[in-house]
């Protein structure tokens, strides 16, 4: 009997969202349906379409662009006129696949991922759950785009952020972006942003990521990852990490296609 | 005494490798220490320098550039000179943030990946493990290569692959590789290969993703990950899925920097 009834529901969902024609919007997150971020983003954006949100059951942070090779599960959570929320058992990636796959009524107009609680600037986008969303949601044809807060409080503020995201889902899902590119944008803890900046990727890297320590009976040794990471080019002004430690909020467009074309050209064997 | 015996035994491993001015090595795959892959590429490179393998403990597929939020534990398997192997309860990127963190007496001069059971090729390389492992190592300034045979079985044939393997690895330990890029190298089914092309990574994607089952009971749905992936641009000569699927081996230069640099000149709020 729950079988049937939790086909049912999705039915009811899948036709509600048939029956006009708003933009579909797509969201998921890495830090769980039930995070804050995601759900004051659900509210800067559901006047401009209808939305179905299919996010991690918990936080999946640090998940990248991983998918799951065992049985996932996927639940209802709420159904409301032009939105419903499903939990999931996957990644963020296994997410918007099932969304995809499982919950749209069609292809949707624009996958969002976050907003993240912490920033996912520079090379720490790779790691990024909030990132593997849009990769995957570019990887569908479809516009994309991540959000991040540099504030990892699970009560963060995140109201300065409104008129930045209405503003950007509104351009995209007007314009579109271009095939296989998707936008990583960040926001810097401040209540009041000096501005917007159009950003490249800030190289860096990490430092002490492996702390060892030891079970309290001394029976092994377990490692915990950690450590703190540092930009390798502070003063360069073109730069996500830049633009977010000088108070402005930073959007870096990237691509899918991950060729080195410059390498491309030279290499020979 | 466990945990002192397993410290006593991380030094020795340690110190074998500092009394020498060979190269060194870090390995890793996504199939996990047993798999017939990585143990063909160890064998492959011996010769090269000395080789600290940290691998997965079980098969780690589709993790993509993730890494571990939770505690974890690593194991050594075994130690003979110039080699030493340890397995590890995390991520493939886990297995080099380790290996690098606590068990390389110096930084390495190369990271190896594989060799994967299966392609990587395309825009999967986004969720593999296998690339994840040389995405690491890239952005730690390490020069990286990933290698795959497009074989999912387990008991594939990896010899055709040799020569390439330590070509490949022999120029990159003489010449280094540019800042950020590392290669991701797929070998074709075929005993006897046509040749080796330099490529970009094709441009394509998955359908039917998911697969929704029912418990045996009725008690709920449950979803697998499957689905076929197909190349969008099939007669595109300068891919590495074009060169796969015409009997040549492909090298694709990847770059960790994401940011798609044309939009960004162009790009306006």
């Amino acid at each position: 009997m729950f079988f049937i009834f939790v086909s049912a529901t999705f039915t009811v969902s899948l036709q509600s969202l048939m029956n006009n024609n708003r933009p579909l919007i797509l969201i998921s997150n890495d830090d769980g349906y039930t995070a804050k971020g995601i759900n004051e983003l659900i509210n800067m954006v559901r006047d401009l379409g209808d939305i179905i949100v299919c996010a991690p059951d918990s936080a999946r942070s640090g998940q990248s662009r991983a998918f799951s090779m065992s049985p996932l599960l996927m639940h209802k959570v709420k159904e409301e006129p032009g939105l419903s929320i499903f939990r999931c058992s996957g990644t963020p990636v296994d997410c918007i696949k099932m969304a995809y796959s499982q919950l749209c009524p069609r292809k949707p107009d624009l996958v969002l991922g976050g907003i993240n609680h912490g920033d996912n600037a520079s090379t720490n986008s790779h790691y990024s759950g909030t990132v593997g969303i849009v990769i995957e949601g570019a990887m569908k044809g479809i516009p994309s785009i991540a959000f991040s807060l540099c504030n990892f409080n699970p009560d963060a503020n995140f109201l300065p952020m409104r008129d930045l995201v209405q503003n950007v889902v509104k351009k995209v899902l007007a314009e579109g972006l271009p095939e296989y590119t998707c936008l990583n944008i960040n926001f810097p803890l401040a209540d009041e942003v000096k501005g917007v900046r159009v950003c490249r990727m800030a190289h860096g890297r990490w430092h002490k990521e492996v702390e060892k320590r030891t079970h309290p009976a001394g029976i092994m040794d377990y490692y915990w990852m950690t450590g703190y990471y540092t930009n390798d080019e502070p003063e360069a002004e073109d730069t996500d990490a830049w633009a977010l430690a000088h108070g402005y909020a930073s959007i870096t467009p990237l691509t899918v296609d991950s060729t080195d074309y410059k390498t491309l050209e030279n290499f020979t064997l």
